[in-house]
């Protein structure tokens, strides 16, 4: 436990709901946390219920027997002010409003209201996550607002004035093999605000990478001095929304946010060390990165074993994220004409898988070589789904049918036969992987690698390429892996963290 | 059948295949063709067999009995000159060289070689494509150097340099519902080049549109000249490899291309009424916009279902692709109004489809008036995948349980069960996206409708998000539906094809 007000907050020993209801959406709250096992007291309240869910039903908050710490408010909003007076004779230290129509919906008298809750809530030293959020995902807690979330937790903090923008993150993430610490969605920032939200995450021992997802700022000064601090030990990663003149009409009917100048957003955001996204995806594959990568300070990077067209696109889109694909150092090009390949003078970097597709040099071993040479600094590797359209043997694959192939084709992709359970190495695709891992893991463990995980081949209708393709995601995670559904997308990644690790040695330097 | 002399190459009544073998890469090029029902003569050619995939095989071209058109050569490079001999005294129209590892190895033997093999091509009048290339896939004439690729054919018209793109085209065009009129693989482009592949294509009644992955040109004016003339009548849309220092370098070992200025390119492209494409995922997008959407001439956009985060970062990215998200016009305010809703002051553009779930709109109605009211030049609407891990309700669908709910909470989303078919209007997903579109298709056809079928929700482990996610692209793509996974890349696709029709206008005008 750390001694931020909202660590305490964050860890109820009892949970009032008040406004749940059996079907209705307040019961959502309570389902969640059963599912993840929530080990304190959870009161629906409700006058209308005896019994919710199992669960006694208490007609106020007032008639709680024991002591209540955290209350979720799913009530309207007309109703909000009597649920404060009664917290306030029970002594809850935070009520999560989910609850909503406040100053977001434009209107004078729903600002009042808001206005009032705060001066009440600050009277009886009850402090107010949102209103008009989702509030706290928090699984080692057993705090959830999303039913059907994995149990596992992971080093991700998440603050987000959009619920909405949780579950998408979240969906993505779990794509990617990361999980959350905890996310916190805090609407109309009432009482706590961006920078409470980001002064707790960077205290808090159970976080490493900070997501933000914010419209407006309430104090922008404290934000920013935060994220000078939290930068110099953990990446922050925000999303503004309302950079544009439409998306700032929308986030004032959305959470009451003025959005501000970008101008002025992303000097600040600079300045600060923070790491701006443009969007969720953006997001999750920067934070992929951190989850994965070691700190990298240079930018020369191997690619391997795509095809002709996708090395050559591979190598363009690496330039043009701030990637340096450097010519395949001389040694390498000498290691290999020792080892006896008669193509040792025209293989490159990128090196182009199917050029050794006559059994000549298995990729495997020209990745091997990179990883072993000092002048990359990380790789990154093709392994296609063997049920992509195109028919690929992945990347690293041995070439088993090479003897009973033409040799003089060997330059060009070999038609293959309908999608189906591909036989040789790929009839297992986790020892596939295993066997792909083993090599570079034990001999050359300390070179970033980052694998293009394409989405080629999912989209059959049979669901085979599906399966192959979440088979081959998991088998990667497993193995602490950052997987990127193509190289554009991969090497922005890593230019960021490349950059933050740079920014920040400079300024701890200073 | 047109005049040019692509056509009748493409349309071959026999076809030889030099080095086909049973298990070999030869004999691929034999079972996508029996796979599409290909009419004409077959004839495998090796003297190691008497039979290949029940076909007899003959040892040379020579021993061939009938006329043979078209030659497929699968063979060493160091056997194809004998091969053009053999083609020349039999009277062949034109080989495709899938052989390899001449000019793009960098040796000058093999460079000669290769010109050797156009010297003796031209004396017996043999046209040549590729070499290094996979060839041609013609699914209507029977065509393909993939297995299993649908027999399904449709207006686009291909012509890569890469074999391995056209797959990974091909696989992004399906997973859109759009489908090959022909994709022709030309690799070194040693008799037709880019030039005539794109005047062919201009001229192909089965082709509307075109897309091209060119590495290098080998006729820059003529290529540029025809361009011009071609994006009169329809859209180029051109990928370019080697665009950077590392993807020249692999250009020449991929294809011996030359890759040239990207200055002079971009020009060229512009001044030609082509459109560039950065990655085959942007090609597919922009693709998609052409094959589904009328000619739109300006950008004023109506956004409509999303939540509220999603509806923020709609508008910005949006906006930064270049569309104008216009406020939402007082009139449709005012209907809405008339309608009686309480929040018709709150609604917006984009329209938050989460603030209607008190049940005072839905949000199909908005999208109606949208599409009825002149201001919109196009309309984007979101659609969730039900699986989606925070459990939106997709825009339009009737919010049944609005009356069990509680009101007052109506602004946020609701917590909902874990991940399971969705009881209500998802259980049937063609069904429900029927009853969606309906009113759209029989008011407001006119107006361009672009649907947001996110990822989100496809990635569980069960494979149901799968299930859902195909089979609402699946319903989608049948009724015309030009869909993207995000709205930056829907606005982004939508901003080139607006683009393109004004350009094309103002040079038609000219």
């Amino acid at each position: 436990m750390i001694s931020h007000p909202l660590d305490a907050i964050l860890h109820p020993e009892s949970v009032a709901v008040a406004g749940a209801s059996p079907q209705g959406r307040g019961g959502g709250f309570i389902s969640p946390m059963l599912d993840l096992g929530y080990k304190g007291k959870i009161y629906p309240v409700n006058p209308k219920y005896q019994e919710i869910l199992g669960l006694k039903s208490y007609p106020s908050v007032r008639d709680i027997p024991g002591p209540v710490d955290y209350v979720i408010s799913s009530i309207p909003a007309t109703a909000a002010l009597q649920l404060v007076d009664d917290c306030a004779v029970k002594g809850v230290k935070a009520i999560h409003f989910f609850t909503a129509r406040f100053s977001e919906t434009g209107r004078a008298d729903a600002a009042d209201l808001e206005k009032e809750i705060l001066r009440r809530c600050k009277a009886a030293n009850i402090r107010i996550i949102g209103p008009n959020c989702m509030g706290v995902i928090y699984p080692d807690w057993g705090l959830s607002f999303f039913g059907g979330l994995p149990k596992k937790s992971g080093k991700i903090g998440i603050a987000s004035q959009s619920g909405g923008a949780i579950g998408d993150i979240l969906d993505v993430m779990r794509n990617k093999g990361l999980y959350p610490s905890k996310a916190i969605s805090y609407g109309n920032a009432l009482d706590f605000n961006e920078a409470d939200y980001l002064e707790y995450f960077g205290e808090d021992p159970e976080t490493n990478i900070i997501l933000m997802y914010v419209e407006g700022v309430r104090d922008g000064r404290r934000f920013f001095n935060t994220m000078r601090e939290v930068t110099k030990k953990k990446p922050v990663i925000v999303l503004k929304g309302g950079r544009g003149k439409s998306g700032t009409r929308a986030t004032a009917s959305h959470t009451a946010s003025l959005a501000g100048s970008m101008t002025v957003w992303n000097a600040a955001i600079k300045q600060a060390g923070g790491i701006n996204a443009l969007d969720i995806d953006e997001m999750g594959d920067v934070a992929a990165a951190f989850n994965f990568l070691p700190p990298i300070y240079n930018n020369r990077v191997g690619v391997c074993g795509g095809s002709g067209g996708s090395s050559v696109m591979g190598a363009d889109l690496s330039e043009e994220a701030g990637l340096d694909v450097i010519p395949l150092p001389e040694e390498i090009r000498e290691e290999l004409k020792a080892k006896g390949s008669p193509i040792w003078d025209w293989i490159s970097n990128p090196a182009d898988f199917s050029i050794g597709m006559g059994g000549e040099f298995n990729i495997a071993e020209v990745l091997a070589l990179m990883a072993k040479n000092k002048n990359f600094d990380l790789l990154i590797n093709f392994m296609m789904n063997p049920y992509a359209r195109n028919g690929f043997r992945p990347a690293g694959v041995p070439n088993t049918d090479a003897k009973t192939a033409n040799p003089g084709n060997a330059a060009a992709t070999p038609p293959v036969a309908p999608p189906k359970p591909p036989p040789g190495p790929w009839g297992n695709i986790p020892a596939t992987i295993d066997e792909f891992l083993k090599p570079y893991r034990h001999e050359v463990i300390k070179k970033p690698l980052i694998i293009i995980h394409s989405e080629r081949g999912r989209n059959d209708t049979t669901g085979d390429g599906n399966k192959a393709y979440l088979e081959m995601r998991d088998k990667l995670v497993e193995n602490g892996i950052a997987c990127y559904p193509n190289i554009a997308r991969a090497a922005n990644a890593a230019v960021r963290l490349i950059h933050f690790y740079r920014e920040q040695q400079a300024r701890l330097a200073d």
